[in-house]
């Protein structure tokens, strides 16, 4: 039988979702904790990574067994195994062609900007900052030059491969007004390498002043990454649902 | 002059409010941020103490200086110099007789419950988790024993002094659902030393089923603070507001 796991996780003190060697991963400690319970090697299949310090609260996973359990009585053990900035918040069974992330259909993230120039010492680790005069209608104008199907490689991390499709459709990238800030609702079919972090790091630089609105086209036209700026702080951001 | 400053802290890593021995206490840091911009020695009053792990919405504190200065400027340098778990929110020129403790008509406190049973990794060092089965219902009925004008020696951690008041008033102890589970809201004309985490662990112990709600008066009676049980933990509590 194969099983979908949503988990939710606070990325602050891991290395992010991938095995990674001589750092602590999501990825490895949920898959260690399921090998625990269920009493033999198994693989914990992810919708993609998060980077270090990404926080989710909807990745989802697969995985295969032969055993037995009821899924509420699995994901307490699991979650008294996990650390508890990790928490499994649901386990259901699936169909055997199921894939965790071949099977998604689309991704929503959610990235924090926190505009008060007093900072919040309770939410200080799930947003990012924002010091210095900031125009937020500039950034909400910027945004729409983001929705739609465009080649995002100017904004992607990645190796320039001509073989690799770097066309993706953002759906909706809504700026939700919040306290003390907003947030950036990016959603869309498939996100490439870092491309919501960079989105929103030229974002910053347009509310900022630092780049024109106008020079968004010609950001796209470059296909190259270093147009783009900064990528903003891991800390923001948050895979917040995968859609199947 | 007289200032009144509004302080907002994650009590996660202080050994509370008040200067200790050989540990880091919140109003020594935001004291020697003062004495720093300020150039000048000054003590730092605050409107009472909150314990190791106990955070803070709305702490204030006085201090005097003849130094001139623009507050926001102030509330810059010294945001700049403190840890970003410690954030002043306002200073605001007071009358020269105002006193952070003994001109305060009344305070606030925040104890948060996460009730659902898959905790919440972005919340959990500010709530406290309960675990097991739990009536809600229970714990609203008992908490109606706590509000209007009683003794409350039982529910305080303080040497059994004759001499001292422990009559306190709780203007409302209200019962908000949020999400995960429920915040209750003390008001009152003062709270004895530790009174909010004692009544809070006597309404866990009601939830539970541990206690039952026809024992409270007995407990009042008792004039004993070992029968009201265990306190909550520090980490569910918030000093929300002073009023003056």
């Amino acid at each position: 039988m194969r099983y979908k796991l949503i988990i939710s996780y606070d990325g602050t003190n891991y290395s992010g979702w991938q095995v990674q060697k001589n750092a602590p991963s999501i990825q490895s400690l949920i898959q260690n904790a399921l090998q625990t319970v269920l009493r033999h090697p198994l693989n914990l299949t992810g919708s993609g990574r998060t980077d270090a310090g990404v926080h989710a609260k909807g990745q989802t996973a697969h995985f295969d067994t032969d055993i037995h359990f009821e899924p509420y009585r699995l994901r307490g053990s699991l979650n008294s195994l996990l650390p508890a900035d990790i928490r499994i918040v649901d386990i259901l069974p699936v169909a055997a062609d199921f894939h965790a992330r071949y099977s998604a259909s689309g991704k929503v993230y959610h990235y924090h900007l926190h505009l008060d120039p007093i900072s919040d010492p309770f939410t200080k680790l799930y947003c990012h900052q924002v010091f210095g005069s900031f125009d937020l209608e500039k950034l909400k104008k910027g945004a729409g030059y983001f929705i739609g199907t465009h080649d995002f490689i100017s904004f992607a991390n990645v190796k320039d491969e001509p073989q690799k499709d770097t066309t993706r459709t953002i759906k909706r990238l809504d700026i939700i007004e919040q306290k003390g800030g907003v947030r950036l609702e990016f959603e869309g079919n498939g996100f490439l390498y870092k491309m919501v972090r960079n989105i929103t790091g030229l974002l910053l630089d347009i509310g900022a002043g630092r780049v024109q609105i106008e020079e968004i086209p010609q950001i796209f036209e470059a296909r190259d990454r270093r147009k783009a700026g900064t990528a903003a702080p891991a800390q923001g951001l948050f895979l917040y649902e995968v859609k199947y």
